[in-house]
């Protein structure tokens, strides 16, 4: 095959055209020539499809590519590429599905499409021999996908933490730096535009969760339902836990957790107390990172913007570069064929081991620290840490005990805990962070 | 072209088998069939060019396979690929080149060899249409020559500051954390294996310089001589410019560092101070770590294991697999022709502007300061902070007193240093680290 040789071009159909997808048009246009060296032929945009063909878009958004019409793509026989940057699952899946099914590479963004649907649509791809990309759909601009995938294609991965969710960091770091409560913490990052008017998907931890079902399959080859991962959000964390976490030498991030387990997987979405000398404390803000252990590679950590218009469409237009290869080396789906999707069991919760902060609130009792002591070592919780700050001087007063544990099973520690919240000098539940080696 | 087609195997040469060769071919027996479908054809190992037959090698390297002919190797027609981990820049030099000519695609891992010949070799492999792919060559596990070719294929990067040395790295960790002196923290290292007998190539820079310009190779499309670098190792830093950069808030790193200033680079490697909340501050021990801005994608970083055996060979067999798939898409060389080199003139030194940290020792006269300042002020470099620590109590005495100046030409730093250097106070020369904003 010539270098010199005119190759036809590969052409693409844009489901969706808001901040991503003219992201999109505007970096296939700037680098259009490099683009086409690195392809092996030009990328050229056939179909815009949009809702509202009224509303105004990038001047890089040719009119003449406009359509609210999705057949007009799916029964185009030139259209090689699909690229999908709607968002949601209606009608997005069916989208790809048709896609697919007309033979045609697909290259999404779309986490909550990927993470539900990822591997009957990897399955549908790898049946039709076309490729589904996803780089875009988990971590914005961090090559996460591509590294596990390619980098990582003669190693196997142990585990992985991950700071996943932008408006969670960002909230955990102002209430680490400027003192903030959640509450303020939370009306800040809205101001700003990191959290949505209704934060519940991002603080409560489910966006993370669906990012780790993602990471997952590459990293683990899992095929795991979003709604069996246990998922924490950040609402219950306060300002002194902060402060405790600083006087151990800790700092509270957010993070998605997926460790192998000989067969099973141990998969959560939590905060956590990670060494404010890890790697991962540094990463503030809304920057997300992936840290992950090869078992041949060892320690690797990628850090960068978790969202945000131009990060994702870089990771989209790479996608894109590598499914038209595929498509122009004769072989599409070969780079979706080497996902290989199996289920795999999750560690029950009572079997998960980590080390634990326990705070409790009490009153001005006797026999308050034995009692707590006694709960927790009769469950074979071993103490490493225990901190009482000051002492209750009226029957009203709460002074918090904190403790840090050793590593113990998780179904102990609720036990205990069970016990110590039906003591007569608890004024509020206990609260319980795990703490992550990491 | 048919998924179930039987495709003939792409067949090895190894050149070198030591610690990183002998890694290689026990991943490639490990990862045997996945390798097979990523690849879309078998791989298999040809040859393995020994210098020393006798020599025990790793139970996966067969008997048949040893050669120390490396004709051997380039003769055989069968042979597509060939892989460098010899390292050294005779013979492997003359080694790549007889590959290219051959029309075999080439792997090295060799750092050395890419930064002095890389642009020569790169275009050798454009010319005879086949692809030569070196991420193990820098960084070891660290993907940052894919992120660099594939992830950011439509964007572009205005800087870079990267940990490229794992013995500098462990040496200033331990230097910070344990309070050790230079000497005592490379005795050390020495010790445990992170550092050579002769560490002159680690410890004065030299190999972060290496790395820096195989990564400008990438980062900037620039083809740089690696003896145009400015380089300085960490040999001149003092216990005390950990405690005074604490005291500001820094920590000590040895970067290599990489601007785009219009048509210019600006490259360098020399230890610098960066703030203790930096994403790279936490990035101890002998971890490397890659920190780049994609105009695009924002801020990326990359850490992992800068060396070893095993991080490495993930590295080139990632690449082999690359390599084999040019081969079998009949467009070999597709990878490597996007990498587009053009020579870029350098900053000059004196035209560099970072802010810096001063340290004098200086001796009990009157107006040391008023004098330090005004040579300082007079080559109009403004001071941010500076600290005087205690005062001498006799004529012998020596005290520090240190400084950290907003952004400043440096030519207009080094007159003022060279003024102040006459002065009779001075009890050493003045010691000048740069800080970095990262």
């Amino acid at each position: 095959m010539s270098q010199e040789r005119q190759r036809s071009p590969v052409r693409i159909g844009l489901l969706g055209c808001g901040v991503v997808g003219g992201g999109v048009l505007r970096l296939l246009n700037e680098n259009r020539s490099y683009l086409e060296l690195r392809v092996g032929a030009p990328l050229e945009v056939r179909h815009v499809l949009v809702r509202d063909p009224k509303k105004p878009r990038v001047a890089e958004c040719r009119a003449e590519w406009v359509t609210t019409d999705p057949e007009v793509i799916f029964k185009d026989e030139q259209v090689d590429l699909v690229v999908e940057v709607m968002g949601g699952e209606t009608p997005a899946h069916s989208y790809l599905q048709r896609a697919i099914a007309a033979g045609k590479g697909v290259v999404s963004a779309n986490k909550l499409l990927i993470a539900k649907h990822g591997p009957e649509l990897v399955q549908s791809a790898i049946s039709r021999r076309v490729d589904l990309a996803f780089e875009a759909s988990v971590g914005g601009g961090i090559p996460i996908i591509r590294t596990l995938r390619e980098a990582l294609a003669s190693d196997s991965v142990s585990n992985v933490h991950a700071i996943l969710n932008g408006t969670c960091n960002y909230i955990l770091t102002r209430m680490r730096d400027a003192g903030l409560g959640f509450d303020q913490a939370l009306a800040e990052a809205q101001k700003l535009g990191y959290a949505e008017a209704d934060p519940t998907l991002d603080v409560d931890g489910h966006d993370a969760a669906q990012k780790l079902v993602v990471i997952s399959m590459l990293a683990f080859d899992a095929r795991i339902d979003p709604a069996a991962v246990h998922v924490e959000g950040i609402r219950t964390i306060d300002s002194i836990d902060f402060r405790f976490a600083e006087r151990f030498g800790f700092t509270v991030k957010h993070l998605g957790i997926g460790h192998e387990r000989g067969e099973k997987l141990e998969l959560r979405v939590h905060p956590a107390l990670i060494s404010k000398h890890s790697v991962l404390a540094n990463v503030d803000g809304v920057l997300n990172a992936v840290f992950l252990n090869g078992r041949a590679l060892g320690p690797c950590l990628l850090v960068g913007r978790g969202a945000g218009d131009m990060p994702t469409a870089v990771s989209v237009v790479a996608d894109l570069v590598d499914v038209a290869r595929s498509r122009l080396e004769g072989e599409p789906g070969l780079r979706t064929r080497s996902i290989q999707l199996s289920d795999r069991a999750l560690v029950p919760r009572d079997d998960w081991e980590p080390r634990y902060y326990l705070r409790f609130d009490v009153g001005d009792h006797p026999g308050v620290v034995g009692t707590i002591a006694s709960a927790l070592g009769g469950e074979g919780v071993s103490i490493e840490h225990m901190v009482q700050d000051g002492r209750a001087s009226t029957a009203g007063d709460v002074v918090p005990v904190c403790i840090v544990t050793h590593e113990s099973r998780e179904g102990s520690v609720r036990r205990a805990l069970e016990t110590i919240s039906r003591a007569p000098f608890m004024k509020s539940p206990p609260r319980l962070i795990r703490i992550e080696d990491v």
